[in-house]
């Protein structure tokens, strides 16, 4: 009797992963569907020695699963993820839909995994920078209580998409062929450069993915008061993100105490390494699980403030493998 | 009667950026000399339809300027400038080594000319990134005290020297060739990676780069308490600096007062189309004398901070500009 599990997105970024991190796991899977649009339909992919046919998404074809992830973009999520819960399924979503909805858990297991217990068939994955701040966080804040967080982001091109992956390739071949560097994904030139992030400003100056992250800390910390001041800027990466991190705590947090805080908590892993200047970085975050933390230094602005840099795999920590460890743990009842 | 003028690595890259920025300008020159080690002894270059031989540095040599720039290291420095101040020089060192040195001013002519009236031979100019930063901060120190400065940096292959910015090339012709990527200036990868700044890290955790940073802010301010914590950070970038900043006021700053001060402030061009979504880059601001600042918001974390980002050339601002505004203003008495 194994799982019937779908997958919405299948042949995004994300998509992809989540159908790796599945394969590779432990879950007994009875079935397997994927779903794209019309574009990708009929295509094939192998599953655990399976050949999957990619299907156009449509509600009937959403009914008699048990899970179905959702990571095609939030205009998708809001148009079946409801068809897909009717069906009987329970959904968990990687898009920003139904993140800040009040009835809607917004979850990274390492922190509240016990909101999985409530929801009305419908389970939020954060925005990837804000997944990872908070695996990273969480355990200093449960030590120490923060009162306030100031992060800066270095975030990968992939965080926007294949597309923009392929940008960032594509302008550093012109730059080595010598051709002219174009640009048609991101507003600015991603090779060679950072930028502030692209997504729109409101009138306070921040942009959409500040707000969010702002927004989803607060929520899955269950903290509606903590401060945070984020500024996102995009850098040339192809994959995982990065985070300078300034935490202000209400008990002060040695940075041996937070190092020894931290090389025991669940999805971290401590790179910081002063004599070999070895911290984290995004090229070693790749592909891991784990968000790597290091740099933890007690900040000399501040009676109580702990500074760390902090580098995760936006596609998995930051998206697919947080969402199959949701799965893992709903399935495990 | 124009000034005898020598430059110290001028065939480095901030050698090379002074030496144009002084054939553009307007000093009335009448001798130029150029030092630099024995290995480029003999070359030679344009200056204002001029050919000049580089020379092998030596103390003799030195003799009989009226002004020489240094920029080849703080041993280099060491060595020779007491010997050009014997020679009857006045120097302007871009190195470290007489930064924090007490009778040593450390200006950035925006901030702190008054203090060119007063040295003993010598003048420092900033580290690269304090240079920019506090360009960009000064007049908001000056409108509302400024009392904490948190930063994070988004820093060029170019500011390691013309090895680091040879590698980042060498590196993204290695990947578009398909052929391993090899490190040999930076212990990490710098294409399409981020990494901590590559100085030596301290007992308190911070690299040196950070601890310049914070030092010299206070220096040029002239306020010996000011709060500093910065995170520096090497990125992709070939030229400019860039730094995500977090101003604690004593006065509250509006986001509005902030971009009318900065926008009439000296040295500084605001960047700031919220709508647009453009914002200061390195690459816009390679090649300026400017320092770009934009991104202006006030940070909802705290009841008197401000958020900004700035963008700067570290090849101008951040050093030869920067050296040659001293020189100037020296030169005019």
């Amino acid at each position: 009797m194994g799982l019937r599990i779908g997958i919405v997105g299948a042949t995004g970024a994300v998509g992809q992963e989540a159908l790796q991190l599945l394969e590779l796991g432990a879950l007994s899977i009875a079935e397997i569907r994927l779903f794209a649009s019309v574009r990708s339909a009929g295509r094939v992919r192998s599953f655990r020695r399976e050949t999957v046919r990619i299907e156009e998404i449509s509600a009937e074809r959403l009914a008699g699963l048990d899970y179905v992830f959702f990571s095609a973009g939030a205009s998708i999520s809001r148009q079946y993820a409801p068809a897909a819960v009717k069906g009987g399924a329970i959904v968990i979503d990687n898009s920003s839909a139904f993140r800040m909805a009040r009835e809607i858990p917004l979850v990274v297991p390492e922190v509240n995994a016990k909101e999985l217990g409530r929801h009305p068939g419908i389970i939020a994955n954060p925005n990837c920078t804000a997944a990872i701040l908070a695996t990273a966080v969480w355990p200093l804040h449960q030590a120490a209580i923060v009162e306030r967080i100031v992060v800066a982001t270095y975030q990968a091109a992939s965080g926007a998409g294949a597309k923009a992956l392929a940008e960032l390739d594509a302008q550093v071949r012109q730059y080595a062929a010598g051709e002219e560097i174009r640009r048609k994904v991101f507003p600015e030139q991603i090779a060679f450069n950072v930028f502030s992030h692209n997504t729109p400003v409101d009138d306070s100056g921040f942009n959409e993915e500040e707000n969010k992250v702002a927004q989803e800390i607060r929520k899955i910390f269950g903290e509606p008061t903590l401060g945070v001041c984020a500024t996102c800027i995009r850098v040339p990466v192809f994959r995982a993100h990065s985070e300078a991190v300034v935490l202000e705590t209400r008990r002060k947090l040695s940075a041996e105490e937070a190092r020894e805080i931290l090389s025991h908590a669940p999805g971290v892993a401590v790179v910081d390494d002063r004599k070999a200047n070895r911290f984290p970085t995004p090229l070693e975050a790749a592909g891991k699980r784990e968000v790597l933390v290091g740099r933890l230094r007690e900040d000399p602005s501040h009676p109580r403030a702990l500074a760390l840099f902090v580098s995760g795999d936006q596609l998995l920590k930051g998206a697919a493998w947080n969402a199959v460890q949701i799965l893992e743990l709903l399935a495990a009842g």
